[in-house]
């Protein structure tokens, strides 16, 4: 019938029985450690200034913003939920969306069953189908749609978000095909504002407006089904003729799973993904050689080419931009032995014991990394010294951590979360809170994890940004 | 220092008194008809159906949804309005902007001025403005932008709603240009789904949006004022390398005004405005030889090429559909001798008198207009009888009314605003408002408007669709 009811049928297609103790064991560390990146990110004034817009969840609703006492409609709560979950680009990865498959996902599911009272297993449930939908569309419109500059993370996370809610509304494939022809008609977002509040903010856009399409076709909203493959829909508007791929968005549902193939990872870092790999080889050379700022003369940097379009930034200006400078990453890296939090909070990017080597740094595309070879998220480091020794370290495939790397260890993960959650939440309520997600798919009801995520009295604002 | 700033000089330099008796004309007349189709679209399922999704217009706040006794926030009244302004394709068109560009200023403006108390003068200004940064943007991405499927009423009439907004909020240059950059961000819509309730949706999502980014920036929000320009930017990623003019976004600014030369026209029929050529020839045949339908065999549409892809609909199975149905109009017009809203109404798009003649309507591209002609709103209509008689009715230019055409006289606009108005208002309000709408730069503060507006008793929801 059409392409996007082809999709709602694989959607609805997926069983609870189907998922893998993979795929389980993934959703039950996404929504951990996506609940901890909201909860750092929701006193940045990314998240705060939105809601001093006069009329931003002023709506009432059973729906909680994350970290604070505020309750509210699912559509504002995914949204500002959704702009705290990206706000630190500290959230998970997926090699092959391109971008950041939890957080289309996490706060309009968790906005929508605190709504409807929803079971942990269905919100599993939507949650995977929801991962598969985003990644298998970006398996046929990528790398071009990538390349060109949309921002990945919200324009095809929007039919992720559909295709959850789809299933936690129980929609029928025809609402659901609907719901994704309307949903082409509200992505968008473009790479330009990378480094800037507007990028998380594409994320709770992308939520608020998935969730927006879905609720408005349960009404009886009109879409055309057919908005994806029209010729002047979203495939030939969007990529354009001969750059996607009906075939491969289609092919292979949940055999295996994105969650199993689609590299995903955790970050380690907070900072965009493209400086992963980087920032693991320059940890490798700090950790064995321990190069201070005075004995560094030059730094190579060398990663593939589709890592830098949007991570060439030699002189970063805001807490934001810092987080796409390859420069300053690598930098900190080097002269640090860490990148954490506080060197994207307040003005540590201008730290002029990082901005003394900054200026020694370059960074090209890796010359034996090709565009379509498997080194996606290579990179090499090297690194002079004023001794004249050469200091170098290479990976080829994936870092340690991050984008398509090892799973975190249950204690790396606590780690995160404690430190992560630990900026909105009482510590008391840390705990407990982690405990609970962790048998996310056993809750009989999602309300219990909103009801430890409030907090009655508002840490100072601005803590982290 | 980027093309947005150069916008945003250009859109805080235009004074009122700059504005020439025609300017204040259309902006008047535009006023009272974008007024008079969002009261008669205030009704419809396509603008009610929001209204039914919890959270939305749940906000408190001073802005009117037109037509009712319900107040809202300035964002959410932006959206419903804008919707409705909307929902029956009856409201006014631009040639330049390839769309119509009242809607995404109207709603917001009003919402805007609600709220800040704001006088007639000023939002004159602000439309004023508006228009000429939407179809200035128009000029420097058409037609590859029109053509390739985006709906520009949206997608470029958001920027039309941030200069609006921003004139409003009195922002300095660089306040406008990281709004116009943010804005970037949120430009959305596929002509894919113009014939449902979502094409109209595009309107009052880009005038929610539009003034969301002037907000967000009023409170501090960050986004790239490079975004236009930027390598993974608006007119990178949305028209591509060589398909857009940033000298002929930013040329001859107000001198003359885009509302002068911009082809600017309020519709005569409440359908797309590409059909508009046909239907007058349609009529100049049906007035001089009034054709019954037993009487025609053949008859043959031709229009210039660029009217036609997203009206090409034999066979449209719902109003909305036959808003875009090339075939359905201009056999409407024949046999009836007139395209009014009921024809849009219920089932009249299935009427039998109608539907046995159209399968004998043939559209085509006319072989003597070029694409890049000054024919862009040509249209012939050649008619075959029973008798073998052929009668044939040719434009090459412009309809006598709408995009493009005269300007509606007074008595026409009147009827049509009754018309229209009194759909959602009491009758004793409509010849008030009128008056009030007439001397629109001369009130002292827009809420006079809404006052006039507000519909205590709800008429029965669903008397025109």
């Amino acid at each position: 019938m059409s392409v996007a009811y082809d999709l709602a049928e694989r959607i609805h297609h997926i069983r609870y029985d189907d998922l893998t103790p993979t795929v389980l064991e993934w959703t039950r560390a996404a929504f951990v450690d996506t609940i901890a990146v909201t909860l750092a990110g929701i006193n940045t004034d990314t998240a705060q200034i939105p809601l001093r817009v006069a009329g931003i969840a002023g709506a009432a609703g059973p729906c909680l913003i994350f970290g604070t006492d505020r309750r509210t409609s699912a559509l504002d709560a995914s949204f500002i939920n959704g702009v705290a979950s990206h706000a630190l680009d500290y959230d998970d990865v997926s090699g092959a969306l391109g971008g950041h498959p939890s957080v289309p996902l996490v706060a309009p599911l968790i906005a929508l069953a605190e709504q409807l009272g929803t079971t942990g297993r269905e919100v599993t449930l939507a949650y995977v189908v929801g991962f598969e939908t985003e990644c298998r569309i970006a398996r046929g419109v990528h790398f071009h749609h990538y390349d060109k500059g949309w921002h990945p993370t919200a324009t095809l996370g929007i039919f992720g978000t559909v295709a959850g809610a789809a299933r936690l509304l129980n929609f029928t494939p025809e609402q659901t095909a609907t719901a994704i022809g309307l949903a082409a008609s509200f992505a968008c977002g473009l790479k330009a504002n990378f480094g800037t509040m507007t990028k998380p903010l594409h994320v709770g856009h992308c939520a608020r407006n998935g969730l927006l399409a879905a609720l408005l076709v349960r009404e009886g909203f009109t879409a055309n089904p057919g908005a994806l493959e029209h010729k002047q829909g979203f495939l030939q508007v969007f990529n354009g003729p001969g750059t996607y791929s009906i075939e491969r968005m289609l092919d292979g549902w949940g055999a295996p799973f994105m969650i199993e193939v689609g590299e995903p990872g955790l970050k380690p870092y907070p900072c965009c993904g493209s400086t992963h790999g980087a920032i693991d080889r320059a940890l490798d050379l700090a950790r064995r050689h321990h190069p201070t700022p005075e004995t560094i003369t030059a730094v190579e940097v060398l990663a593939h080419a589709r890592r830098l379009p949007h991570t060439d930034n030699p002189d970063p200006r805001t807490p934001l931009a810092a987080k796409f400078s390859m420069q300053y990453a690598v930098t900190r890296a080097l002269v640090d032995g860490a990148v954490r939090l506080e060197h994207f909070e307040g003005t540590a990017h201008l730290d002029p014991h990082v901005r003394a080597v900054m200026p020694r740094v370059t960074v090209r595309a890796h010359p034996e990394m090709a565009d379509d070879s498997p080194h996606q998220w290579g990179a090499e480091v090297v690194v002079t010294l004023t001794s004249g020794e050469r200091l170098a370290s290479r990976i080829d495939d994936y870092p340690r951590r991050g984008p398509g790397g090892d799973p975190m260890r249950r204690e790396e993960l606590w780690a995160k979360f404690e430190d992560c959650a630990g900026l909105a939440l009482p510590r008391a309520q840390v705990a407990p809170l982690f405990a609970l997600l962790e048998k996310l798919d056993a809750l009989p009801n999602l309300a219990e994890v909103s009801r430890l995520m409030e907090c009655r009295k508002r840490p100072v604002a601005g803590a982290a940004e």
